[in-house]
């Protein structure tokens, strides 16, 4: 008896820390997932492996965790999800990933959700995607104390949305061969939101009016994206990328993967996600995700090429 | 008979670009100056020459302007006001400067206000600071094209000053030992005001935001200078650098400066000018200042200290 099922990490392409201030936000799911196996135990205890972590801990019901090696980061998800929907039977969960860990970039909702997923179906129980999506919600809650629907929403579902007050919709948009991903592993969403949210406290005039730029070019962009205009939709990127960088998120290695990024013939360049750190996504003609990709590396920063992912969670 | 005037530098503190737009602006004299020294001459030409500029020039009634040494550049504003301001008596004129040339730091101004007091007073016309001030921006118009009366209003008459619709007024405040300047020779004015406006044309709604933001902080600033609130006044600089960002003018080596600045100590640093090459400001406590410039030159960027300067135009 046994259970896979994989869910993406997703990019958020436009909006981001202005959501919170209930504007609109553009984000997709990536094609860089994480994958939870399921298969029963024969021993007492529970073992949960990751070789692309270099994780490894064991649950007995007797002597509690016992982490063998690794961090906790990531595990955390994984031991809410067990203690939300699972029994205690004794079950070997394997995760294998794909997606850069404190990125940004939602490796913790895709691995929520893939969990949640693998123990329905090895429990056999029916399930749906909104279903899903929710349970993974609460789970991000239970761990982090605060957490956006958005994530666990984009990795159940898949496929490119547009986020206004909650509100979560499928729209249009050719990103095939465009993206390219620079990281750090240093995202500090919650620093990051207390900082923008004091800046706002100490420049309520100034940041608002900034925080409704970023709505109008989150909804232009929603435009450019339905035609197809890239040029428009790379300028929109970097103004938004400006704008990012008044309300306090920048840092000076975000900024040098988005100039090498630019220099190297991207369209348009920004944070991806929290910023403070955390990572930046490149958009550009597909002839050019190349030469950015190695643009970047030559400056010794991560980076990946990323292509937008129509599929949610899968059960394998 | 000879005649020696000087005039300063300047720096925008807040406000470059969306002064275009009709939004007010800061900037003040700094203590760098150009200084035109007019001699009689014995010769049948007038000779220009400036060692610091390692240039040279002849200007013959007979066979015109003949360039020894160096680029025309800074030239054009001496001949130009020569033309409008000086009968053809040969003379021999001495620039020494120590404005950094092309870098936005108001170099050219500097030049054309010193080079007419110098010929006011090698003449024995009386003259005001207005008058001054009026003619220096008629040449920088002729020579130019367009040009502000920004720069050669404050080299006229130096201090800390706020443009308001081409309303200018001294204002308040401390920043005796606490700007570094970090620069390059690229700034292109003309090249950068015509891509915002191209920006503004595809962008109106989102770039009428952010000019707002800008004017909202440039006002926030003035009560943040007269009341010494250094961290305000930092922040503001910080954010108003995000714009810039955002309207296009800022570039990967600007930016490099920025950061490194900010990581040193400051309090907020920016682009001041143009943009796309040009120079930044640093804002610091004072014992900040040399740890900042320190840090410019480590990574192989012009940098100096600056101070204001109260004093505009000086016969000397």
């Amino acid at each position: 008896m046994g259970s896979k099922a994989s869910a993406p990490g997703k990019a958020i392409l436009f909006g981001e820390h202005a959501v919170v201030y209930g504007k609109p936000a553009i984000a997709l799911a990536i094609d860089k997932r994480a994958t939870i196996t399921i298969k029963e135990s024969h021993r007492d205890y529970t073992r949960i492996k990751s070789d692309d972590l270099d994780l490894e801990a064991i649950l007995s019901p007797e002597t509690g965790l016992k982490l063998k090696k690794g961090e906790m980061g990531i595990l955390n998800y994984i031991l809410k999800a067990l203690e939300f929907y699972h029994d205690s039977t004794p079950i070997n969960i394997k995760l294998k990933i794909s997606i850069p860990i404190g990125a940004g970039l939602g490796s913790s909702a895709a691995v929520t959700v893939a969990t949640i997923a693998a123990l329905d179906n090895y429990h056999k129980r029916k399930s749906t995607l909104p279903s899903i999506a929710r349970r993974a919600h609460r789970v991000e809650l239970e761990v982090q104390g605060a957490a956006s629907p958005l994530d666990t929403s984009i990795s159940t579902h898949g496929g490119l949305i547009y986020l206004d007050k909650e509100k979560i919709e499928q729209i249009k948009g050719d990103l095939k061969d465009s993206l390219v991903i620079g990281y750090t592993r240093s995202e500090e969403t919650a620093k990051m939101v207390k900082l923008v949210k004091e800046r706002m406290e100490r420049h309520p005039q100034i940041m608002n009016l900034i925080m409704d730029a970023i709505a109008h070019i989150t909804r232009k962009a929603r435009k450019a994206l339905k035609s197809d205009d890239k040029e428009c939709l790379g300028e929109l990127m970097n103004i938004n990328q400006g704008l990012l960088d008044a309300i306090g998120v920048n840092s000076k290695s975000l900024s040098e993967m988005i100039y090498t990024s630019r220099e190297a013939g991207a369209l348009g360049s920004k944070i991806t996600g929290a910023g403070g750190g955390g990572s930046i996504i490149a958009y550009s003609h597909p002839d050019r995700t190349g030469q950015i990709l190695e643009s970047l590396t030559a400056r010794g920063y991560n980076a990946m090429k990323a292509n937008p992912s129509t599929r949610g969670v899968l059960i394998q």
